[in-house]
């Protein structure tokens, strides 16, 4: 097994991992993303995320893809590890595992003193495994998002109701 | 009221809300970030996070600072709020709510689908307060993070438990 980072060329497996990863998570519709667009925003010159592929015997065999995001308690960036996931037939060989050690290891590298990621509360071997490496669970806080038509509504009030420079 | 970017020279301002946010969250000890962190983070060639401040006649009031996240589902950057803060004595103005809607404005003009942050299970006048703006909770997610030991641990595994290119 060999972990290396994802280059440009990679798009199309890297969309592939992506569409396989929302099939287990039960939501096999929600992936819009073309191509083109991870070639934009991972392969530019200011990449909003970075990307490890495992490979097995040569074969495509599971991705980590990442942000970095900020603690402004700690004043450093972290890493955010988005998406992490291992096709049904290489499982049980540790893939998984050495992503996730590797992601770790670019944290350290970067000076990022934290490594985090969210995971559905049904997925019991998924938490299993976290636990076992190490990992706590923040579960006083709440995610929130505002997207889609509540995200135009919020964005747009503020041309009307306050008075910007 | 005004809102506008923050520049270098609001570092110490920054800081000071970004303690001042801590203790609200009763973690007043939790803050080693420095100045010199924020500078280099934030106002450098590529940086980690944006700031907005809000000024109330010519005082600083609030401020609200985010960073990109990656959605590979959309294949587009999210913006992510990791600090949004009001000082007590400005509060009942609707700086908050302006802080969250410019937020919201700068998401609509990066193209960014997404506006998320976090919010602790026990704060529910901001709870309430999100819900109003048509925020949703994600509740099936659980944040998950290693950090520290449990971090240099998972990272270091990685050089001698497989082979890397």
């Amino acid at each position: 097994m060999t972990i290396r980072p994802a280059v440009a060329e990679d798009v199309p497996q890297i969309l592939a991992f992506i569409r396989a990863l929302a099939e287990y998570e039960r939501e096999p519709e929600a992936v819009v993303a073309t191509e083109a667009d991870l070639l934009r925003d991972g392969f530019g010159p200011n990449p909003y995320y970075w990307c490890l592929i495992a490979e097995h015997d040569g074969e495509p065999a599971g991705f980590a893809l990442c942000f970095y995001s900020y603690s402004t308690w700690l004043g450093r960036p972290g890493v955010y590890l988005e998406d992490l996931f291992v096709l049904p037939k290489f499982r049980g060989l540790g893939i998984g595992k050495a992503l996730l050690q590797r992601v770790a290891g670019v944290a350290l590298e970067k000076d990022c003193p934290r490594l985090g990621w969210e995971v559905l509360d049904w997925n019991t071997p998924a938490i299993e495994f976290y636990a076992a490496m190490g990992a706590e669970f923040l579960d006083t806080w709440r995610n929130v998002r505002v997207s889609g038509e509540a995200l135009k509504r919020l964005g747009k009030l503020v041309m009307s109701t306050t008075r910007l420079q």
